[in-house]
């Protein structure tokens, strides 16, 4: 329910080294899961410090990674590089994880056609701009995909693709279930692609009901946590209704409960952000933190991860 | 993170049996629940076909409930009765599951006014009625709370209670605690009380991306599944956007990526669930489901929440 990727050999496309350009937080999560699964990568920052951090901050997520399931027999290698082109050299899929600043993504595409061979494909780890706007300069738009990870995407392991060719979405595909990953394909671009998407709009209803007084945030957040987020970690919102139809399933779900769905979408609020709601949000959050640092809870977010992901797939 | 509930003595209201009206599915799992965890239930139901398959029927949750981790040393003991003032004798704590009908309810509280003693309280399972209209005509209202568990109730820990009086919260809250529940409080009535206000709105929008031929059924649940929802087992919405934010949390969050949430909201939908949006989501979970029954599919579900219980809090 939760997992459908196929088994498969090994992609001709990590046979040889991945490129890695953008080496920041998603960069660094990109470049551990490679080098876990064996595949060398080849890396490029335009920032010194960045370039010469890299192979320190692979360490922990790799150390993550390791914990949940053994490495490749032999990790990848780590090479680094000044020049994006040098990083090009001899790849055939690169993995762009840039700031999102449309004339920089521009810009690297613009190098990446330049000096990556002809087979070469770009898959951009973009989160708020689309397929359309980042190939529109592009004199091969086609070798480029969007391929947004979720945070922290060395854990969690949704990839939304967009590319209007089967063949571009066929070819990442095989590399990113080579390295664990879940790949989703959307029809069409749209802005949140699908998960942010969803979030945005729970969180909308989640804020309403701090605003509306219903519940704090805390208890918003225990309700979510131990009910359906839950739940949408074993079977997804539609599947849930199907379930919830009895024996006739979603037919029967939205013939006797349909209805009641529509009427309680009327009740929802659309909250506005104003000084007031972010305030309580801002106090209703320190108060679930109980004084834990956001370092010490990205752990404690971590850890749990790794533990469901350990029992729910059996391996990463 | 994800669960918060205090280590509890043993409540004095599950000292002396509790009662369940009702034997649904749903008050099948409440009776599981008490008796896995060494309390005595007295049971009842309007129809005999109900009473005679209880004892039977509390087997497989009990069973997936010992899967998870012991039971108590001595099981509780499960009487069921003919007449509700019999099941009420000596009781302390009610739960109540009777279908979702006004009137059927409004009789059920006034025998147990008739019947039980004056400590006695009465927890409502309602899904759909809120505390208001529940209460309203009993002679002693702050008798009862609403406690609306989430499908299925065996295994899923959420638990949301509302009543006027933090005593009787207090009191319910540390039953629960004593089955394994995540008791939850909200500050006030609403439809659909927290979760299945938060699983509506996100519904919506999941519907939305089928309707928009954004990504299809199976592709959405599986985006939700393999990120967001996997999350959102470990760390709530409001949370999640405290560690978005970096070392400044929410406050930083909300300063940055406030609007573009506010923007990304005015671009969510509202669909309605016309007959041909409906044939849309039936072919596509049908798709989904891959041939698999409903019971297969639910055991699938259950299986995984299993795995995943046992990994998140150790022991259920």
């Amino acid at each position: 329910m939760y997992k459908m990727q196929p088994e498969s050999s090994t992609s001709q496309d990590v046979q040889v080294p991945v490129a890695i350009l953008g080496c920041g937080l998603i960069g660094i999560s990109w470049a551990a899961l490679f080098l876990h699964h064996g595949i060398n990568v080849r890396a490029w920052d335009p920032n010194p410090a960045a370039r010469n951090a890299l192979s320190e901050k692979v360490k922990a997520p790799m150390a993550q990674l390791a914990d949940m399931g053994p490495p490749a027999i032999t990790l990848g290698i780590l090479s680094v590089f000044t020049e994006m082109s040098a990083a090009l050299e001899g790849i055939l899929f690169v993995q762009e994880s840039a700031p999102e600043v449309i004339d920089l993504k521009h810009e690297i595409y613009h190098n990446f056609e330049c000096c990556a061979g002809p087979d070469a494909l770009i898959a951009s780890s973009a989160s708020g701009l689309s397929w359309s706007s980042l190939s529109s300069k592009m004199s091969a738009p086609e070798r480029l995909l969007t391929a947004h990870p979720f945070n922290p995407p060395h854990l969690v392991p949704l990839v939304e693709m967009y590319s209007p060719l089967d063949a571009v979405l066929d070819r990442a595909e095989r590399v990113y279930c080579q390295i664990g990953r879940v790949p989703v394909r959307m029809k069409r671009e749209a802005t949140g692609h699908i998960a942010n998407r969803l979030a945005s709009a729970l969180w909308r209803e989640a804020v309403n009901i701090v605003v509306e007084g219903i519940a704090d945030v805390e208890a918003v957040d225990l309700a979510l946590v131990n009910g359906p987020g839950l739940r949408w970690a074993v079977a997804g919102a539609h599947m849930t209704y199907h379930l919830g139809g009895g024996e006739g399933g979603m037919a029967q779900y939205l013939k006797h409960l349909g209805p009641s769905q529509e009427s309680r979408w009327e009740d929802l609020g659309s909250p506005t952000l104003t000084p007031e709601v972010c305030a309580t949000l801002i106090s209703g959050v320190e108060a679930e933190a109980k004084g834990k640092s956001i370092k010490e809870l990205e752990k404690a977010r971590d850890a749990g991860l790794m533990r469901l992901l350990a029992a729910r797939d059996g391996k990463v």
